[in-house]
């Protein structure tokens, strides 16, 4: 009983192993509106580092949300884009965008720090 | 430029300080189905520590996510809803489940572990 409770409870807790991560929520917005390359997520997201960036496109790489596109140019090219599982990613996304605009709009309504 | 960009991004990073917090999510998922008793949340989160979820339920009344009843009874009872604003949650938890649903069916779909 207990156990098939807790299978129920699956998608979201393995949804939340991906998305629940620093920046990864920030970095899927990004990509949404179209292939970037990493000096771009880099400036968008302001405040991350070139290590924690790396780290998470390899992830989302491995995991099959980001594709990598290498160009064959003096300097190479790389474009960081969304495969299809990354685009279904967007309403979750949107929904988070959608629900602190609406209820997270004064300051203090916004928690100091994530313990 | 970058800090228009910066402040665009913040409804989805503003919701992730909340919904991004490990059990949080699945809180509110077993609260949408209704108001809780502590036991209740506990037995279907299987696996929290008491410390856990009181800290985590302390953080949600002070948010203005979950709203604490106390009955004057002998025990004394008390029960745990979702205000308006935890209702809102409710597309961002069945956004997840659904793409957890789609998406991550296999085993080896899963990260091994939240880095």
């Amino acid at each position: 009983m207990v156990k098939a409770k807790h299978e129920s409870c699956c998608p979201v807790e393995k949804t939340m192993l991906i998305v629940g991560k620093r920046w990864t929520p920030l970095i899927i917005r990004d990509l949404v509106s179209g292939k970037k390359r990493f000096g771009e997520l880099e400036r968008s997201l302001g405040g991350i580092s070139p290590k924690t960036l790396s780290q998470r496109l390899s992830e989302l790489e491995e995991w099959g949300i980001v594709n990598r596109e290498i160009f064959a140019e003096v300097p190479v090219r790389v474009e960081y884009s969304l495969t299809e599982k990354g685009l279904g990613l967007k309403q979750i996304i949107d929904s988070m965008a959608d629900w602190g605009n609406h209820w997270l709009k004064e300051a203090n309504e916004i928690p100091a720090a994530n313990k």
